[in-house]
């Protein structure tokens, strides 16, 4: 278990970046038509993951498993917090920022927070929408650079920093600020009543000349999307590059573990909102400053962002503590990506809600590059939130489907609402995930294996929905040390 | 629009009793076997109404209804409060005890809170399940008056006061303390390990004998139930009796208005969690010490508990302040009871959620004895609560219909799972509501003008599933000042 250590006379730090609703839109991905630089450097001063996934695709609880280690539905942070969603985590619950504080580490978040409730989820340093335009403190990235300077400049010389950054770019606009384009991508860039965001250079591309993900379908109106959409991560990776100076020229740089992700997948047809892989898939660097032997690799182990937690809790050397939610054990179930004997060939999924109005439960189990998800209300469609329904992608494929056009996807829109309980796909031979194996014979004890061990999660880790939708959980009362599912005869 | 007042020199005070899951089984709404002589004492001061109902039948919910004045999606308690189910209203909603507070009224609340946030909900004088066990301030009837006692030592001679009593009484107890009987009706009544509450004269009744309401099965394991039920009714019954005593010894019998009522239908099958009449139907008394030329008076008008915020108001004088949740205007859509020409001749409904897991939104309208509900998850099965789950009466119906043995109840398990999109009653022809009429063809005008109705209180109340399932709600950016449906062709 042999954890490599920073000089002793030097305080380790922690520089947390998450991009909102980014995919693998970057050069150091291998889309070779956008321009992303920073980030690309960023990648190559560390370990790059290929295969990294959040276990929920929804930006309050993709957020809040960051910043817990626990999946949303035992933290709490079962949808979006913000307005009359109002989803937050239990006021029990231990996070990183309090486990960070409580042991003498300096906590600051700039950007986008997007959980709550503020018991649970306290900065040393805090600008975000909560106390600033979220577009100022999101996408405004000499804002973001003079707030990451000034967070440098109040950190006292005996004190370890924790530094969580969440950008708002790449996220669409159309929905709250039309004004800007769909992705904010006009916001600051000088045209008239666009304002000025002195350090961006926009740049700008062509929708013929983008690469539509093999899951959205490939259409003028797409690419338009697309577009507007690489724009703005042109935004978000000149942030970075700001970001990284601001650490250097602060003198952080070699003490300092950066990691980058973001919380969920593209807001295109078949991503966020979704468990396939193209709504969990994350980009995922770390940069560990004492590992330069591994800068540029490259890694296939599966991660969850529900090791970033035990991640850097290891990197600071503190134990996670012991500790009760309504009455039971609490205990991680992600890994410290800083050892090298702790690779595990799983991860998990769980998402309960994504707008209030929005039920759609799934669990997921990704194994040897086989995913199953169980969807848990799936005699309703899928729902769509307000924001996607209003983009440039998912308007045309309603108009296509209502016209009766070509609708050059790899599904049809019936099919996306109407999705089967379970849904097996093997990544290697489909890594569209368009050929459902759940009921084909052949598959019957692959499914039981990973329902088994997909329902030993979340034993482990409390979810009130493990007995839906044919049963009810009891867990108190007669049941409380023996919780058991009981079936309703509902027929499902 | 005259209201009657006190001698200018008395105060006004208001008592909200509300009662956990109480029906009809009482003596004063025609129950011949039960005994319950202090609410029909209780009933017989003031004005017994026949028509009145909860717009949603769930604890936590109802409760934030009858101290808001807003509908569940209005105020933001969705679902159950307690455990991992954290429900809150949202901050910026002005609570009943939040006005008279900042009025200059004293509030207290005893027994039973089961709403959040507490900044939302505060009480100058508090003894609920947050500061103490449950069953002592729900159920412990001596333990009740005793704090009532205190409340009052305590009043200041130039204060007015709002006290509300949230007895735990008739509530289930198999779920969390089976050690006491199904309706905790052992609780304190000096059996061996029961405890002893020293006011309390247990009544006994014979399964044999009790009244099985119309919309539960007539069965042994129903009648061993309500017996129980009936022994807890009789330790709520006695309870009321000491807080009306406390009351009239303390002197403020001739200048408190008193409210009685309950959250929800009673625990039995069809009853709580349905928008049924069985679930929503509440026993409503107010007594209102200036007009007793109409005490034992029966009133057939349909009654709200969105009513009690602005009656308790009216009572106080005080007039609803204007306020924005989310930009947007809230309004009061209840009624003062206290004035003569507010007769309505319409009621609402409206649910979400009961547990986390169990998402079932219906909206309801009541109107000319015409009653439409509408499901929106209706494809799914309707979701049954843990507590009801474990009951005596639901567990029979499981095994009769598991063993197809004769269940002589008014529906199928089936049927109750499984409910068409929309349901029409006519309570006139049909008051067990087993005929549905909403497609009917002779009732298509009916229906459309009732959901135009509907939508029209949904509308005001800034509902946000009202256009689901089969559309997206609108209501930000370009939308912000212009809410629209937006159909998402899911053919629902
Ligand atoms: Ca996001
Ligand atoms: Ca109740
Ligand atoms: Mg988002
Ligand atoms: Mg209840």
């Amino acid at each position: 278990f042999c954890l490599a250590s920073l000089n002793s006379a030097v305080l380790p730090n922690a520089l947390v970046l998450v991009a909102d609703d980014l995919g693998f839109e970057l050069n150091c991905y291998g889309n070779n038509v956008i321009n992303t630089p920073n980030i690309d450097d960023l990648a190559n001063k560390g370990v790059i993951y290929n295969n990294a996934y959040t276990t929920v695709s929804s930006c309050s609880p993709s957020r809040s498993t960051i910043l817990t280690g626990l999946p949303q539905h035992q933290n709490g942070m079962y949808g979006l917090h913000n307005g009359y969603h109002h989803f937050n985590s239990f006021d029990g619950v231990k996070s990183l920022p309090l486990l960070l504080h409580a042991n003498g580490v300096r906590t600051g978040i700039i950007g986008k927070k997007h959980v709550a409730p503020e018991a649970v989820y306290p900065f040393d340093f805090a600008e975000t929408e909560e106390n600033n335009s979220i577009l100022q403190v999101g996408r405004n990235i000499t804002k973001i650079k003079e707030l990451t300077r000034q967070f440098f400049l109040d950190q006292p010389k005996n004190e370890s920093f924790f530094l969580y950054i969440g950008f708002h770019d790449p996220h669409r606009c159309g929905h709250t600020h039309p004004q800007y384009g769909e992705f904010c991508e006009k916001f600051g860039n000088r045209d008239s009543g666009m304002g000025d965001i002195p350090d961006w250079k926009p740049d700008i591309y062509d929708p013929n000349y983008v690469i539509v993900p093999p899951f959205v379908q490939d259409t003028p109106a797409s690419r338009k999307d697309i577009s507007a959409q690489y724009t703005t991560i042109s935004r978000l990776d000149q942030g970075v590059g700001l970001v990284i100076n601001e650490l250097k020229k602060a003198g952080f740089l070699d003490s300092t573990l950066i990691l980058f992700t973001s919380d969920n997948g593209i807001p295109f047809p078949n991503g966020r909102t979704n468990l396939y892989g193209s709504g969990t898939a994350e980009p995922f660097f770390l940069s560990n400053p004492i590992q330069e032997h591994k800068f540029g690799e490259v890694n296939q182990e599966y991660v969850s962002l529900l090791d970033i937690t035990p991640t850097v809790l290891d990197w600071f050397r503190i134990s996670y503590p012991e500790f009760k939610l309504f009455g039971r054990e609490v205990q991680l179930t992600g890994k410290s990506l800083l050892r090298e004997n702790t690779k595990s060939n799983v991860v998990f999924g769980s998402q309960s809600l994504h707008e209030i109005t929005m039920y759609y439960p799934m669990r997921s189990v990704l194994q040897n590059n086989l995913r199953l998800i169980e969807n848990l209300n799936y005699l309703m469609p899928f729902s769509i939130d307000q924001d996607f329904y209003l983009s440039l992608s998912f308007q045309d494929i309603l108009n296509r489907t209502q016209t009766g056009t070509d609708l050059p996807w790899i599904k049809t829109l019936k099919q996306y609402y109407y999705r089967p309980r379970l849904e097996l796909f093997n990544l290697t031979a489909d890594p569209q995930e368009t050929n459902n194996l759940a009921y084909a014979p052949e598959y019957t004890n692959t499914v039981s294996t990973l329902r088994g061990l997909l329902m030993q999660w979340q034993n482990v880790t409390w979810d009130p929905w493990r007995c839906s939708p044919g049963g009810v959980l009891q867990d108190s009362g007669a049941y409380k040390f023996n919780p058991t599912c009981m079936s309703l005869l509902n027929g499902l």
